[in-house]
């Protein structure tokens, strides 16, 4: 793990948070995106080696509307950039970790994803991502 | 904001997070610290540019023990590095945000703190920090 690539931030309106985000960061989303597999809408900050996913929910059975409704807007996951997703999968397996993509999926942003359970992170949701070459 | 300087994730025992930690990065945590005007003990793993701080809470009034009963293990806030963080602070008041510490305050790891409240940033506790020269 090379860096937190992004922070995953669960949100109701996508619209309105992308302008007050624009506010803290002082500058506006380089990037929105719809990952329709997902059920979200995404939209991306950069902050210096990293970035702020913002995710609003498209449909209401979607991961996103369910933790919303369950915890309410806030931190959804943590992601880290990895090099080799597929031997992080596999080293953290060995480690005793739950993973819950065995194979990697496609995620926003040009990246194959996979998650770890919380349960086995203090509760924590990561995210290991790698960039598609 | 130059960079996420560290997540900071709220744990019941820190011995036993320190463990899955230093499996997760694959590295052990390079500092702990305690600070006892938060209630909190804390230790700290490097991720490239970024760092993950883990927090238990020393006496059940802290912020953290708060936290842990009311919403379990997870996230805890996001912290973001700044060059100046008086002048930050400024800014983001001009633009509208609550920020919970006017005049900046010691934090853990030789930083300058001040934290936004999380209900004008979607749920999320935001911190600002800038390392004491």
């Amino acid at each position: 793990m090379r860096k937190i690539e992004h922070i995953g931030i669960a949100v109701k309106d996508l619209e309105a948070s992308n302008q007050l985000f624009e506010k803290l960061f002082g500058a506006p989303a380089y990037k929105m995106e719809e990952v329709a597999s997902e059920g979200v809408k995404t939209s991306f900050f950069m902050n210096g080696p990293n970035k702020i996913e913002l995710l609003e929910a498209t449909n209401p059975d979607s991961p996103i509307a369910k933790f919303l409704e369950k915890k309410g807007e806030g931190i959804h996951h943590i992601a880290f950039d990895v090099e080799d997703i597929v031997a992080e999968i596999a080293r953290l397996k060995e480690e005793g970790f739950t993973v819950l993509n065995e194979t990697p999926k496609k995620g926003a942003d040009n990246k194959l994803v996979a998650f770890l359970h919380p349960k086995g992170t203090n509760g924590v949701l990561v995210e290991l991502c790698q960039e598609i070459a």
